[in-house]
């Protein structure tokens, strides 16, 4: 249908680049093949639907130089992170693409290799979206929609005081890995070696949204959020919400190798890795009485997780305890803010 | 929570933004007030849901100079008319905003109280969304949800050869008041009123989606799209879509009285009205026999609509024919492309 209107080298019209996203719609039947204007969602009885929109721009979320491919898996990663840590399930999603420029057919098509990889690894399609030409950065944005058990969503603003603080996985390995893409140089100021360098980076493209976690963390979290604005900050967040204070004990939070060996040389960069961004983690605050259970189906489900402190009574306030006892001053706003 | 972070002047935080917008959220319990990382949606028994997403970007979808106020209710706007041609009901919606610099105060509230007169007019809430900074142009990416009983949505690949084809309201307006915001010299030239001026650029500033037109769509419809790029581009996508050919009665298209006094005076300008985009109206095929009832109920419903040509045999194909009976040539493709 459309080509006469596609050359070989950049796309012509909107409906060259819709025909390539087209087959990422399939098996989806409200998706329409991308031909309709809206996309039809039937929920499943008994289940209520969990949306996220989320945002990725070049030079903000993502650099100029990274390939189409991570560009895609982040945009989608990011957004399915938030239903992880809401207990939810990916269904499907609505993509906006802003250019500043037609994309040509060979970078759309490995955007398009991206997307298919990711939602493949999280279970959703593509069910509808929107191209433009603008100026400005390229822009992706996902709105992501999951589906949860009636009444089940998992809560930021439901933490009480008692609770068990736990965390998934590490943190602070992108922060690391986009200091590296940024000088290269410091992977050898730092000792780490190539193969922890890779995984650095891979942290902060590829992020891994927790959802082997959904289940636990319906079953057991009091409440949870991801971690994407520095675990801090996002901390800060859900104790402000919960109307609770925490304390969070620095030497607890879970590094990774090459984290770890960064800390050794040089302890200040503990500060730094506790409040970089984009981790896609999940803190969850865990009644005491469970936190044994939680803990034992977090593994069970092939997910880490490690105690890093606890939600005391309010009003809210965040305390942090450095790995030798003494109180961290962080401020409690540190991690990202656009603004 | 956030005082301290405001200033009289520009908003400090993301969350002094999202403070100001909250008050939008009130009344839709899955908002969590705009306070948690994801909104949740209980659909009603017996209903299905209609997802839409279309950024609007400054100096692509409006102008520099805009009010805020118009610019929230155009975001909003666009969208619940897609909705509306599916024969959907808006329920709540998702805004991602990207903003070069940090807004003022001043800007940002009248930025809300354009979202809040539109929400009130359409029926529905903010519910999440994401605020960020970025170069480029001031974008609002819109994520609207829509509700419409089981089994009723109507499409677009769904006309019928023998069906009558309708359009609602007027066409070309917009695209006239947006020539007169380029250069307002041409009001003189082409003898149209103050009043009338008026309304051509509110008609591209403040379209109206038309919402009251959504039962007798589900009720009668064969297939619907609302008209957003131009009538000839979007009447040929629907014959595409469904598989059909088709004729439009260019003397039959609805003209408002100024639009018909510029085409009276340069009947050239004919082709330009159906070619021009930000109609916002509904094209509508409906079945021979019910096309007089579906007059009718949306007469009844206060929509003007007309009749304007058919659905014929396929295969796809778009025949227009002129005021005097002679074929018009318009290239099918004609109206807005980004590419």
């Amino acid at each position: 249908m459309t080509d006469d209107r596609q050359r070989h080298g950049t796309l012509r019209g909107e409906e060259a680049i819709i025909a390539l996203l087209a087959p990422l719609a399939e098996g989806f039947s409200g998706a329409f093949g991308l031909k309709d204007d809206c996309a039809l969602i039937a929920p499943e009885p008994g289940t209520e639907l969990v949306l996220k929109t989320d945002p990725v721009a070049e030079g903000v979320h993502f650099l100029p130089g990274d390939a189409p491919q991570d560009i895609a898996w982040k945009a989608l990663a990011v957004n399915v992170s938030d239903l992880a840590a809401k207990g939810a399930t990916p269904l499907c999603y609505l993509l906006a693409l802003s250019f500043p420029d037609a994309p040509t057919r060979e970078r759309m098509s490995r955007f398009v290799d991206g997307l298919r990889a990711a939602q493949e690894r999280f279970g959703c399609h593509l069910i509808g979206g929107d191209t433009d030409r603008r100026p400005g950065p390229l822009t992706m944005s996902v709105t992501m929609i999951g589906s949860v058990p009636q009444g089940q969503i998992v809560r930021r603003a439901t933490a009480h005081a008692g609770d068990t603080l736990f965390v998934s996985g590490t943190i602070g390995d992108a922060s690391l890995g986009l200091a590296l893409l940024r000088d290269p140089g410091q992977a050898g100021t730092w000792g780490v070696s190539a193969e922890e360098e890779s995984h650095l980076v891979a942290r902060y493209r590829r992020p891994e949204p927790r959802l082997a976690l959904a289940q636990a963390l319906r079953q057991y979290a009091s409440a949870a959020m991801d971690v994407s604005d520095g675990l801090i900050k996002d901390l800060d967040r859900l104790l402000r919400a919960s109307g609770v204070a925490g304390r969070l004990d620095a030497g607890d939070v879970p590094l990774s190798q090459a984290a770890r060996r960064i800390v050794a040389r040089a302890p200040q960069r503990l500060a730094g890795l506790l409040t970089g961004g984009d981790d896609y983690e999940v803190l969850a605050s865990i009644p005491r009485d469970k936190a044994a259970a939680f803990a034992a189906a977090a593994a069970a489900a092939g997910v880490p997780v490690s105690r890093v402190g606890e939600v005391l009574p309010g009003p809210p306030a965040l305390a942090v305890t450095g790995p030798d006892g003494a109180p961290m001053h962080l401020p409690a706003a540190s991690g990202w803010d656009h603004f």
